[in-house]
């Protein structure tokens, strides 16, 4: 699917985002009350961001998105919740709206107190510069960045069967403490459409493009205190009279946006060099190919020797035989593959890419590539399972190692 | 407890060891017949070595070990079997042993055929060099090494409480691929001991050793294919009058050496600059404590933050939220030391360590130390956990990235 460049700004939505320095602040508003399915954080720590959203996305309808960076508000206590309440409360007086009509989310350092008085002169000046432009959108998915180098941005048009025309859209940060939780989502991000998606069907949809795309990214192991991730449908695409239902080319939109918003993250994590995917084929049951392809794309050596270009391949041996899957080591085959050249490793338990064989001298070839794929196929049963993952790199350490600092 | 110098060398034991670049083998030989107590990785890929033990294991008593360093040789199939039982031919051969008196341990590469060749020559040597003195045991620590720059030697003497004077020695290697697991060991690591452990008892004591040692070390969530430790009772401490019979001084100099020796694992971690205690105190359950400490000595962004000396303890509050374990964020308290100075960073939910603060100032200047200690009040039972790790360094990644080229 072509890329439209709108991002969050479809029809009905306008964004804005201002960046100063480590502060940043983002708004997203639709023209009209949107339906909302919220995903946020399975950690025990919740930021206070989460804890208001929580309450204001009850009653399903919102107007708005206020975000900003720099300060997670996180494990600040009851000055985080009345802070966070403020983010809503200025915010929503400069947009005419209630304060219970917006969602708030912040990402950043963890255990300070807000500046609200950086806050509040942001907010103004974002909603000043709202906008239905693309630039609106562009601003948005800048000011959210903490230790990300790039904007992640999609956004897709797509026809229902009904024939009506609708875009999804979305806008992430993330690029560490990314790790795959089984029910929530791992990042900021905030997904906008002008299909009407009922109340009893949205948080559906948002859990099925969750599931196969933050859900299947890993950069570290860390889970964050803040993720969120936002979908509002407002339903601007037509004018009353098409029929609004949506339909599989809705949900297969959505999921378009998040998978490429999820490799975005992969791609330009803290200090990664390269992108990796990581399929598993023919595991016994889904939950074995999941355990396998995450084990696999979560190992530190795997991550490290694939860094150095060293097709280390006995790493991702290991890995799997302590992923909890279930594996037979004798009988299972490995495929290291670049966009233009495919090597096997292994071959149904029989290693091909021994001590200076042609298979190795292709496999460190084919490490050169930015973009590589492991694909491991345990040949035990008919489930499969992908997974984005990265390099380990000593820049992700040295990031990390002076982030609050 | 004073270290006697001897290593794996107490009575009636021998040792050797050769050293030639990334190609080391040990020896270690016992004069009586020893009872043997044996622990593998739980990695569902186990190398040949450790299958080829298991079958040698069985009969609870064993009479030496041979052990190769550079190729692990697993994922090797039936020609990696053929390999080690070799190795134990060999070995029996120079010693004027049954193959079946011998076990067998590698590490290094995976996925490499053993150059036999080299192996058997140096086996040879081995032989002849075999040494009860200090020396003998020194070089056997050193010829075990891979990525560790330092040799790791513990070994101590006590009393039985019949007033048998008995030693308790061992050797460890181990610098990455180093993570707990729940029943198994994380390395290669010989004990020996000169006291008189009955069958029926050795296996127990050896896992209670491990359990509060090894299985506590984290290093990086990896987990080897040829982790083993081996503990070997000959009885030569008495000439036969003396009451032998084990007791608590036996497991308290025994769970001196492993716990010793776990340190110095943490230490000589790939890249690590840093050693990190981590305490876990008033946890509700002994599990809620582990998993506290795990996921907090496990976590990258701790690991990294601390690298840098950057005191960002919300890293710590974060990894408590994923930990699975029960918390109650707005109760706990976490304190950070070093051998001379403590900070309290949180107490009882209330941040003491804010922007600015005297206390993150203080943390600071704690972390500049070699040896750090993050203790954790959870406030909510009376159970506890230790975790011995590292952090998390650059170094850590080029070693890693570069290991088998």
């Amino acid at each position: 699917m072509k890329d439209t460049g709108k991002g969050v700004c479809c029809k009905g939505f306008k964004a804005a985002g201002i960046k100063e320095g480590r502060n940043g602040l983002a708004l997203i508003s639709s023209e009209k009350e949107a339906n909302c399915a919220v995903m946020i954080t399975s950690n025990r720590v919740k930021a206070a961001p989460l804890i208001v959203s929580g309450r204001h996305a009850k009653k399903g309808k919102i107007k708005g998105i206020v975000i900003s960076s720099g300060n997670a508000n996180a494990y600040t206590g009851k000055q985080g919740i009345k802070d966070a309440e403020a983010m809503c409360s200025i915010a929503s007086k400069e947009l005419g709206l209630k304060k219970e009509d917006l969602l708030v989310a912040s990402t950043g350092v963890i255990g300070r107190k807000m500046d609200m008085q950086v806050i509040e002169r942001q907010i103004k000046e974002a909603a000043r510069g709202l906008s239905s432009k693309k630039e609106g959108s562009r601003n948005a998915a800048n000011a959210i960045m903490t230790t990300d180098t790039l904007p992640k941005s999609v956004s897709v048009k797509t026809q229902l069967k009904s024939g009506v025309e609708i875009e999804v859209g979305g806008i992430a940060k993330g690029a560490g403490m990314v790790a795959p939780d089984l029910r929530h989502a791992t990042m900021l991000c905030f997904l906008t459409t002008d299909a009407y998606v009922p109340d009893n069907l949205i948080k559906k949809c948002l859990e099925t493009a969750v599931s196969t795309s933050f859900n299947n990214t890993i950069i570290d192991w860390d889970m964050s205190t803040n993720d969120i991730v936002v979908l509002m449908a407002n339903g601007t695409a037509d004018d009353g009279d098409g029929d609004m239902d949506v339909d599989s080319t809705f949900q297969d939109a959505l999921n378009h946006v998040t998978t490429k918003l999820a490799k975005m993250l992969a791609k330009n994590a803290e200090g990664a060099t390269k992108f990796i995917e990581f399929e598993v084929k023919n595991a016994k049951t889904d939950d074995d190919a999941k355990k396998a392809a995450r084990a696999v794309a979560g190992s530190s050596l795997v991550k490290s020797a694939i860094y150095g270009k060293d097709p280390n391949w006995g790493r991702i041996v290991a890995a799997l035989g302590y992923s909890g899957a279930d594996i037979d080591p004798d009988g299972m085959s490995l495929f290291l593959q670049n966009i233009k050249d495919e090597v096997c490793l292994v071959e149904r338990g029989k290693v091909r890419a021994y001590q200076d064989s042609g298979e190795l001298k292709a496999a460190e070839k084919i490490l050169d590539a930015d973009e590589i794929k492991i694909t491991i196929d345990l040949h035990m049963g008919t489930k499969n399972a992908h997974v984005f993952g990265c390099d380990l790199t000593p820049e992700y350490v040295r990031i990390n190692s002076e982030y609050s600092t």
